[in-house]
């Protein structure tokens, strides 16, 4: 059965685009509090969990060690837009760790800003650093070093970083990551894909701290509190993980990934939520995100209306005309 | 009702996302030879009808009065990828009728092609004529200039190009343009939704001829030629549209639209295509048809190897490692 259409993108009177997708919101236990469409489905989770799969960075000691600051953990929880400050901070995660830049594995590609794309083309070309995943893969890099193994292959699936990633995955999803549902991720470290509802499940652990060991509920904590202190390097200027937490603090953990994917958590409201647009949108994956937070997180009157433009935001054309909008379906009013 | 799945996108052994869509194909007549999913709701073609939108520079004289080569005449049907010689090209357009780059009014955005942006970035920041339509937007001027009316206002619904251009597509889809249906494009110029139907319809008449006055048949046939002389004109490097039609010369005449659309003609079948994806997505739009090409148009098998690279595409990371692949459903095979 199809899922529901859950977000329309209107030109002038009429409905030009429709997204389909699944979304649910769970508790700490595992009881579905809401759920729209399919969430028993695998899904590639993609960037969404990169907070859980920082999490042997806290509890391998590595961000101790080396000293990293909240901005550098932030960044290894992240899908930064490649600006300045992203790269610098990336660059001294390395440094600390006694790595190189050429270390990195991720891959090369432009800035996701626009005006770092710009500034990276006037004096040069865009370096792993550059990718959205330089934090994520830094953190990999420190916890290698941390454990004291050969660094070269952290990113391969049998690694023992990626054995460590693997296993808290398990331990929040509840899910078990066999062969049949890993593939490659963009920046070339596994992905699994596990069920929709067992995403939202983690990411009320992740926000509760229940369910998990004593240990790593503390590590999920501190990987929280750094999100909320440096959103910006979470994601970067302008984008949605970073406006809605620099909006909410410590009150929302949200998180995208590639194809349509969110991740989130409402620590006081025991919740986590996880989205999936069937088509990989990323435009229909927030406005979702957004209107479920909207649902779900007790608002102030000027909080709503700050929310209310990712929920529903009008569409502007080159010259700044208004051309339409995405909006909610009925299914998720 | 659900529109069929038509494109799925795998990851590792799974599938990632799904497109829902609509495709159809008519001959001169208007007969359906095939369709899948709802043909008869109101799509918006988006720039998928360039070639129409500049057949007034044809026959209000323009392109004779002004001199317009043959990659002139293709930018006007582009949607380019704002490459040096793009731009040129409309530079000279705008000059060949006495205008200027500030006379276009389609606003502004970063070229399409990457090392093009780059090289924008280098010296500066992009300019109307970076935009992907600022060709057609060149046509519409000389129209106006050829009309012996001010230009200045040559975007707006009412001014006579615009009026012009409605009726043109009047007579190609058979559809009422009605002021419920019409919107504004991205490049601010009027965009009409009609049935997809309607529009495989008119490109089967654009390809054929029939079904329009002899003089307007022939300025489709003049701009179908000099698309096909000129196809990087059309698009620009790497670009589907530019390398379906230097693969195929006269043989197809194929344009994307944002969101999702696709219109093409097979002349020496009589056939015209048309292609929404629900969600506006152009990966798989693009995938759909260059399928519904491979299976109406004879091909060698040269030309069949050289197109299923289009038809079902592998994924590459950062890294260049594959990881999935566009496939199309059993609905399209």
């Amino acid at each position: 059965m199809a899922n529901p259409v859950l977000v329309e993108v209107t030109r002038g009177r009429l409905v030009e685009s429709r997204h389909r997708g699944a979304v649910t919101v769970s508790d700490a236990e595992g009881r579905t509090i809401f759920a729209l469409g399919d969430v028993t489905a695998p899904v590639f989770p993609r960037s969404a969990v990169k907070a859980l799969q920082a999490l042997p960075l806290i509890e391998q000691g590595a961000a101790e060690r080396f000293g990293l600051s909240d901005e550098e953990l932030a960044l290894a929880c992240a899908s930064h837009s490649g600006e300045a400050a992203h790269v610098a901070g990336v660059e001294r995660m390395l440094a600390k760790a006694g790595l190189e830049p050429s270390d990195l594995r991720c891959g090369a590609h432009w800035p996701i800003a626009q005006a770092a794309a710009a500034a990276v083309a006037r004096s040069g070309a865009p370096t792993p650093l550059h990718n959205n995943c330089s934090g994520k893969h830094a953190g990999f890099l420190c916890v290698a070093r941390a454990l004291g193994v050969d660094h070269a292959e952290y990113w391969r699936p049998q690694h023992p970083v990626q054995r460590l990633v693997r296993s808290v995955l398990e331990d929040f999803t509840g899910a078990t990551l066999a062969e049949a549902c890993c593939a490659i991720d963009g920046c070339s470290v596994p992905t699994w894909a596990v069920p929709l509802r067992n995403l939202a499940h983690g990411f009320a652990k992740f926000g509760t701290g229940r369910g998990i060991s004593p240990e790593r509920a503390r590590a999920a904590a501190r990987l929280r509190q750094v999100c909320a202190k440096a959103p910006w390097f979470v994601a970067g200027t302008g984008r949605f993980c970073t406006e809605i937490m620099q909006l909410f603090g410590q009150r929302v953990f949200v998180k995208t990934g590639a194809e349509g994917v969110y991740c989130a958590t409402l620590p006081k409201q025991d919740l986590g939520i996880a989205v999936k647009c069937d088509d990989g949108a990323s435009r229909a994956a927030q406005a979702i995100m957004a209107a479920v937070i909207a649902r779900f997180l007790p608002l102030a009157a000027g909080e709503r209306a700050a929310l209310s433009r990712f929920v529903e935001p009008s569409l502007r054309n080159w010259n700044g005309f208004e051309v339409g909008q995405i909006r909610m379906t009925d299914a998720l009013r």
